[in-house]
């Protein structure tokens, strides 16, 4: 007897110095899982290599349970949307890449305890669904509205606070057009798969992974800053525990590289053969389109420019960028940063916060080039 | 220089008593990844949530690459088939559940170093394509035929040895019908995804995962026993390092529950209601039909029988079980065990080998109970 939620939810808190990761951290990143980067090559990722992470169990949905979506709070009138209902609005169908905040957070020392991602926490996907401003207008929103806020319907315990998930967005971002935010039924033009919020997903191109509220059942808008957990405790960038912290938002700037040649099983480090080796990737930035890509083959001392793939006019997805290297016999570090139009380059120091959010130090990713004979 | 592949590429080894996940089994962990336990509701595993590993990349195949898969060796007569030549052959579609070998891995004490699973990596689908047995029937198996090896597309290094993915069936059972092997073009009515084999993979229903080879492009007919990496060194039951050692075969019986209730987001403790719980589950055994299942709440004291869902005549597919239970505030340890038409019964004490293989111990779900006002 005696016991409380706190026995099973503590605060958060940083691993020690050469702490490796916990039992707790591993359950995480056994049952979410990131992009293998030789997925990269695809323009469009395959269902089931898109990264997922879900802070608390998937809901069950078979097909055909019943999904109204309800809209109230400041409207002039609540709406009670169902399949049909959603269906019967303009359709649109739009290629966003989108990447966790915590992506880049199992690199930070001192390590924040939570998720830990190393870099492959993202993917590109075909989103369809209804523009989010024509529910709101079809409700009409109310005077004195200044946030809409979302409500999952997933369920669970973080840092000792019972909740259903849910995240706000400002007024002027939800009914805004660019970008243009989808309340989304379908995710490369087959219905949502349950990890990914089957039936009904928000969807906030160029905003990282924790805005795009799975499994949504509410849209309330609101007069007052929404107070959340996930809105007001985590997903933060703090210094110290009791900064106010200011909200992660947009995705920064990042470039990734598919790790060329093959790998070793267990260390993952790359082997190439000496030579001509085509290095390609992606890059994306939900704060201003990428407009430059540079690739150092000597763990940063110097940098070429890559060659950007045609631009596709796809705004909030990633571009592909090339770079020939010639291998030669030894140990390299590659690497590769992205710039945006905003002036925004990759840090090579990490950035570090608590919460281990919005980590966009470059990814480094070693290779050692051998003759065939398998020597260097 | 004086590099060599040693130098990214060492031994096996068993962590240190206290240590952490490395920095290479977490590279492990965020590629692959297990299935969501609460997944397990589903009879078969929706796309993306089926537990997936690949030992090194995932080769890149887009759609119309031609793939001819060429059967050689001891065989009267060499055939080389396209995707229409496949497809010619009889069709087949059969429900597996299949386990990875390392399943249960990371529980160890000592630990093995490697993909560290706890208890997901299993996952239930429907795979289509050609009985093995009538390609070996159509290319005629010759005399003194003892195995059959099978080669991925998938190419790495490991323990320091340069390799395409390969492994082999003893010619009975690659010619047999109780298990039906097939070669597979397609899961759950769909193409395979690139994970899972894109475009031909092997299925040996009732085999640990380490059989069924992904991106299948060779059949070879063989008259010695196979001494390939993942035969003869790797996917053995070894106490010694010496040891020559068993080899992984078949799965042994597992029962896996749903944790009830709804999770803490870090710990993944389980927190439910006081009074009826309907506690659910899947059971399998690649050795022998699942003939009965034990459900215990106050962590293995004491038991009772579960009740086994309908049989549905799929003998390669788990099967669902519930137990009824009346949850009371407090802390209680749930856990389950099959028992297999064999006799094989789940262990309540780790089955320990070096290379973590087949380790079946039950599965443990710490659950706290507690009143809505949050006191137990």
């Amino acid at each position: 007897m005696g016991h409380r939620l706190a026995d099973v939810s503590t605060p958060a808190r940083l691993a020690a110095p050469q702490e490796g990761i916990g039992r707790d951290e591993l359950a995480l990143a056994t049952r979410n899982h990131g992009l293998p980067l030789e997925a990269l090559r695809h323009d469009v990722t395959p269902p089931g290599l898109h990264y997922v992470l879900t802070h608390y169990d998937i809901p069950y949905v078979p097909d055909d349970t019943p999904w109204p979506l309800t809209l109230n709070g400041r409207v002039r009138r609540t709406l009670r949307l169902d399949r049909a209902d959603l269906r019967a609005f303009p359709q649109v169908t739009t290629r966003v890449t989108l990447e966790c905040a915590g992506n880049g957070r199992a690199l930070l020392t001192p390590r924040p305890v939570s998720q830990p991602w190393l870099v492959e926490a993202v993917g590109t996907a075909e989103w369809t669904g209804v523009p989010l401003r024509l529910l709101l207008a079809e409700a009409g929103v109310g005077p004195g509205a200044v946030e809409v806020v979302f409500t999952g319907a997933d369920h669970g315990v973080e840092r000792g606070v019972e909740q259903d998930y849910q995240r706000a967005l400002p007024l002027d971002v939800a009914v805004g057009s660019d970008p243009e935010v989808l309340v989304a039924y379908a995710m490369n033009g087959a219905p949502l798969p349950p990890q990914h919020g089957r039936p009904l997903r928000l969807i906030v191109p160029g905003w990282y992974g924790m805005a795009h509220v799975k499994w949504l059942r509410e849209i309330t808008v609101v007069d007052e800053p929404f107070t959340g957990f996930q809105q007001a405790v985590a997903y933060r960038l703090r210094r110290d525990p009791d900064d106010e912290g200011e909200p992660v938002t947009r995705i920064a700037p990042r470039a990734l590289l598919v790790p060329p040649g093959f790998p070793d099983f267990m260390s993952r480090a790359r082997v190439v053969r000496p030579g001509p080796v085509a290095l390609e990737g992606r890059a994306w930035s939900g704060r201003a389109p990428v407009t430059r890509v540079e690739v150092s083959t000597d763990g940063g001392r110097t940098w070429r420019d890559a060659e950007p793939a045609p631009d596709h006019g796809q705004r909030w997805a990633w571009r592909g960028w090339r770079h020939d290297w010639t291998a030669t016999p030894g140990e390299h570090v590659l690497t590769a940063r992205a710039t945006d139009a905003g002036g925004d380059t990759q840090p090579l120091d990490q950035p570090w916060n608590r919460g281990g959010f919005a980590n966009n130090l470059v990814q480094r990713v070693p290779v050692l080039c051998l003759d065939e004979d398998g020597t260097a």
